[in-house]
């Protein structure tokens, strides 16, 4: 599938969704949309896909043809900014589908969903969970398949990008290994999923544990997305869910080198991680045993040698092996299993 | 307001809600519905509401005058059972609205829109959350207002009782208190509140802070009821996202007295309440400076001296001082403040 990603104002660094598509899904991604930084190309801006000439255009009528335009920015909150409206009701235009992970339904908005049927077009909002959820039975350290669960320091530390890492690595170890994501880029890139903080929050344990019992069958090793952070003043009770709803054999914390405060919440200090590394076992124990297999660090931001000494020291930190996954692959995880 | 309330097969001790609105609600209750134990009063069943003559009636045709049914139990999952069905049809058909607080909202149900429409009485679902929730700002800690929040070792552990007797001692301390009520009884005790088991998963947080700002000016002290727990293998996103919405100043753990296992999860051991207190503690921490005001034990299934002993037990378990709220008012716990 050809698609366009729209990151207006955020691309790369705030613009996880359209990168993590960029990296990871099996889609042809034929331009970025960007107004801030349209002229350039992707390679520009994302080191590790140093060769990727995908341009990024100021909007939708600059674009080559596309099937599809992905939303590929999570603003906090998830709310639709009318800036970009002139750019969806253009996909649309064009025949194109729009996948949006908001959320804001673009399904439930009345132009959007006028436009889409006159163009025969779809309107896909994947934060849209299913409607049958229920409370978590407790049953899902009792399924037969080994449980590695990426969580966070902080939102935005690369747990998602960790667990398919993961998945690659594992495979490559020559593992049965399944992905089960959890949030909406997760989904966009696996083709399926629930968005974890999309549903009733007394059937957060639940969902995951749902996702769980459907995929444990075909598979011995699962990789649970995480999402937020244990600490975190807004999302805990997602990230709490999620690791009491998949009651992993194996944590591993995923972190940015140097971040030292709640992104987006900056009165807030981050515990250190080793701490935090703490709280997350103590309170998944709780409910069944784990370890820490490791950790994954974020050094985006520095060049090879500080990036190796910030490695080092976080090992220190939280007593266990760490990568960052992006430049090193998650192989020396891998094998602690 | 004269009420009856549903809670067949389970009253008293798995009918909270009903309890909860008998010991505390301003409404008068004309009869408890119980198949189970019908001809018997209220009295026979819960000791501290010795005088209560209110009738346990076998169906709602047996009633006196009442203007509103409650469905009075709250069974995990929150489904509605068709064995009540009759009861709440013959409610409407006497004119009187329904009240409930269960996941499955009797306002979508088509017979009883349709029954009530005709009859021209409501369907009260007060476990259906406001439409415009959104992520937590992560202010709660800078309001000017004192908070208690009241945790659990478990679900069905006093939490509410525990909030509405702390309510009560600090009021006769002449303390201007009021109760931030997050779950159906409280709220229908109440008359107003957020259900947050039943908010998207991301706005927990969110929804707890939003009624701390709305009652933070006109208090010294509010009293956050607490949901399930930490520890629990189904509810403890929600219990996360109460404590970090909530930012509390003082925790008090609620315990029943000999609950060795998760309340109908029943291969969970209960770690000792002491390891549950610290990590309350830690976790919350983690946002905001927390101490352990005490403890509530539940010891309503003991004689007064297994009850003393068990209290003084407690103690040495939290290392702090504990109370029955129910036989000794909280009080004690009031004088820690």
């Amino acid at each position: 599938m050809r698609v366009a990603v729209l990151a207006h104002d955020r691309f790369p660094d705030r613009a996880k969704t359209a990168v993590g598509i960029l990296r990871y899904a099996d889609d042809d991604v034929v331009a970025v949309l960007d107004r801030a930084t349209a002229g350039t190309t992707v390679a520009d801006h994302v080191p590790d896909l140093a060769g990727d000439a995908t341009p990024v255009v100021e909007r939708v009528a600059d674009a080559p043809a596309f099937d599809a335009l992905v939303i590929g920015i999570a603003p906090i909150g998830g709310g639709f900014e009318e800036s970009w409206r002139p750019d969806v009701r253009g996909a649309i235009e064009r025949g194109a589908d729009v996948v949006a992970g908001l959320h804001y339904f673009l399904a439930e908005d009345a132009e959007f969903a006028a436009l889409a049927a006159e163009h025969g077009v779809d309107l896909r909002d994947v934060r849209k969970p299913p409607a049958d959820l229920g409370v978590a039975e407790g049953v899902a350290r009792d399924l037969d398949v080994e449980v590695v669960l990426t969580v966070g320091t902080d939102c935005s530390t690369g747990k998602m990008t960790t667990s398919l890492e993961l998945l690659e690595a594992a495979r490559e170890a020559g593992i049965d290994a399944g992905f089960v994501p959890t949030g909406q880029t997760g989904i966009m890139i696996a083709g399926w999923g629930i968005p974890i903080d999309r549903t009733v929050s007394d059937f957060t344990n639940g969902a995951v544990e749902r996702m769980l019992k459907r995929r444990a069958e075909d598979h011995d090793l699962l990789v649970v997305e995480g999402q937020g952070s244990i600490v975190h003043p807004a999302y805990s009770a997602v990230t709490c869910g999620i690791l009491h709803g998949a009651m992993p054999d194996h944590l591993v914390l995923c972190h940015e080198a140097g971040r030292a405060v709640v992104h987006g919440y900056d009165s807030f200090t981050l515990p250190d991680p080793g701490r935090i590394a703490d709280r997350y076992l103590a309170l998944a124990e709780a409910v069944t045993p784990t370890t820490l297999l490791g950790g994954a660090l974020n050094t985006a931001h520095l060049d090879a040698e500080a990036a190796e000494a910030a490695i080092s020291e976080y090992e220190r930190a939280i007593d266990a092996p760490a990568v960052d996954p992006v430049r090193d692959g998650a192989g020396t995880l891998v094998e602690q299993l």
